[in-house]
């Protein structure tokens, strides 16, 4: 290889490093670089947010991964507050094997060309994941993600790319204006940017996050979506919009959260948010496609994919609410999710 | 069809129940109507011997399963020496689809003739499940499941038929001393009929019950095995075996619970279990393939599956015990299971 020729052999990792040291991250930046920075000024801002509201500071853990990338890791435990908080951002670069390829082509042709399907093919992810669990039984826990998935051809081009994500409400008790408030505002959100967005991904969301065994829905949902590719709108669109998603979080819950965070409740009460907990455990052990990826990822930091596990939870055998509760109401809403605005 | 010749087309459960009406169940019944008869006085036994120790009653349900089978579930919550103990039996008359037959035949060959597999199958499954959890965090947790399998030909005749099963231990707090006495009892029940199947089926057992994404073993082990089939050993003695090994589950177990049940222990050692409990939850319902078989059964009853969750569990955020403590060398022998025997 002659002198000054570039280096193709680095790897994306590598490379992108490079580009940050030597020109920082600007608008003009590649898509990784400008999510990357995005979504770690997003954790600082809603980490001070949190931290405003409970009066305890997060832990905060930078890690590395050996493969390529790293993360930040928040953790807010036994709070005043909250439970348990955790806001974490992600960065991966990997290589995917050829099955992963091919399974990934049926929804992004752009991976690889049909007839020249590599072995390996380097990609790169990024993403903020929270999930917030309050201590009071009245305030809901709240579950949001937004994410960026690029992969490289063999010839370093680039290959496919798309974003994914959502957020998500999951209450023990049941107020309908924290619902209504929480969708109307995702509602803003998509349909600035797509009035077909919101009842694609709010119904995408209520068939995601479904407990199949308990035949009911985790929370009252929200909205999630996958693929987002250049088949629904350009990336630069896209970007938009999963940015004033991500940044609408704050303004959307820490209201929601305040309201009830005081409220009076009973030992029963408790007892059933703990109920409730274990079903969010179900969940995201069970179900939970996230959670299934990072715990079979190579080197994987496990404590930061189950930073999304409440501090407390509890499963009582046949254990029903009383006809005509409010915690009956909940199970009715869960087994058949309704439209909130 | 002419009257007298046998109704071929009625189900396998329907013939088993007009045997027991007609015969009652004998050592020459079929090993189906034996192992739900052993099965369900194990049951009793086991569900006694606790009661006794706890001074609680079970809540006792009897269920069916419309598609033929049903069960027993008894539960014990909240005791005075148990937080939750659960001593179900299960009894399935179901049909396995060709892929499942085709998965079974790599192991079985019996299930089919090569050039003849069917598109489905009648199926028999009866066994015994149980997990006591007891609230002293000295007093470790235990499980032990004992099962038959069998698969009946299209003309009605028996097709392949296995025993599979086991029993282990999860101690919080480890004493050397019952780690030994449990694996001493299983070793000598195995060596009474092969004395090759405590070396093979501890090592199983260790395989097993790893917690993968933890790096670590659930407990210290004990024994497993599946496949136990007519290429190991014939059914009457594969089943004289498995009632040895169930009927030896109240000695062994009731004397360690027994002698730690009233031991001190201070709020940080209640919280260590708590910890330990989460990390049960996470392989019951993220690696245990029993639990994955019984939520993707269509009606299968969800509690009686989950039952083997305890009461409460706690995840915190990466919490380690504390260098050269007690709980420290749990974990080191969870990593690297030991020979107690």
């Amino acid at each position: 290889m002659a002198v000054g020729e570039p280096l193709l052999l680095d790897s994306l990792a590598q490379r992108d490093e490079q580009l940050k040291r030597e020109e920082g991250v600007t608008e003009l930046s590649p898509m990784r670089l400008r999510m990357e920075k995005f979504t770690k000024e997003q954790q600082r801002e809603i980490v001070q947010a949190l931290e405003k509201l409970d009066g305890k500071k997060f832990r905060i853990d930078e890690w590395q991964r050996k493969e390529g990338g790293g993360g930040i890791t928040c953790v807010l435990q036994d709070g005043n507050v909250f439970e348990k908080a955790g806001v974490g951002v992600s960065v991966v670069y990997g290589t995917l094997p050829k099955p992963a390829i091919l399974k990934m082509r049926a929804n992004h042709k752009n991976i690889a060309d049909e007839d020249n399907i590599p072995d390996s093919l380097e990609f790169f992810a990024a993403g903020l994941s929270l999930v917030v669990h309050p201590k009071n039984p009245m305030a809901p826990t709240v579950h949001l993600n937004y994410r960026y998935f690029e992969t490289t051809k063999p010839d370093g081009s680039p290959g496919a790319w798309w974003f994914g994500g959502g957020s998500d409400l999951t209450p023990s008790y049941l107020f309908d204006e924290d619902a209504i408030q929480f969708h109307k505002t995702l509602k803003e959100v998509c349909d600035k940017h797509d009035k077909e967005y919101y009842p694609r991904f709010k119904k995408w969301c209520d068939e995601y996050f479904y407990n199949k065994h308990r035949g009911e829905a985790r929370g009252i949902g929200g909205i999630f979506f996958d693929d987002l590719d250049e088949t629904v709108s350009d990336k630069e669109n896209t970007f938009a919009f999963i940015s004033d998603a991500l940044k609408s979080f704050i303004p959307t819950y820490i209201p929601i959260v305040s309201k009830r965070k005081d409220m009076p409740f009973t030992e029963k009460e408790k007892e059933w948010q703990q109920i409730r907990r274990g079903k969010y455990v179900e969940f995201n052990l069970v179900h939970d496609r996230g959670t299934a990826f990072g715990l079979n990822t190579p080197g994987a930091r496990v404590e930061s994919i189950l930073m999304s596990l409440p501090l407390t939870a509890s499963w009582k055998y046949m254990y029903e609410p009383e006809p005509n509760s409010r915690e009956a109401r909940l199970v009715e809403v869960l087994r058949n999710p309704k439209e909130w605005v």
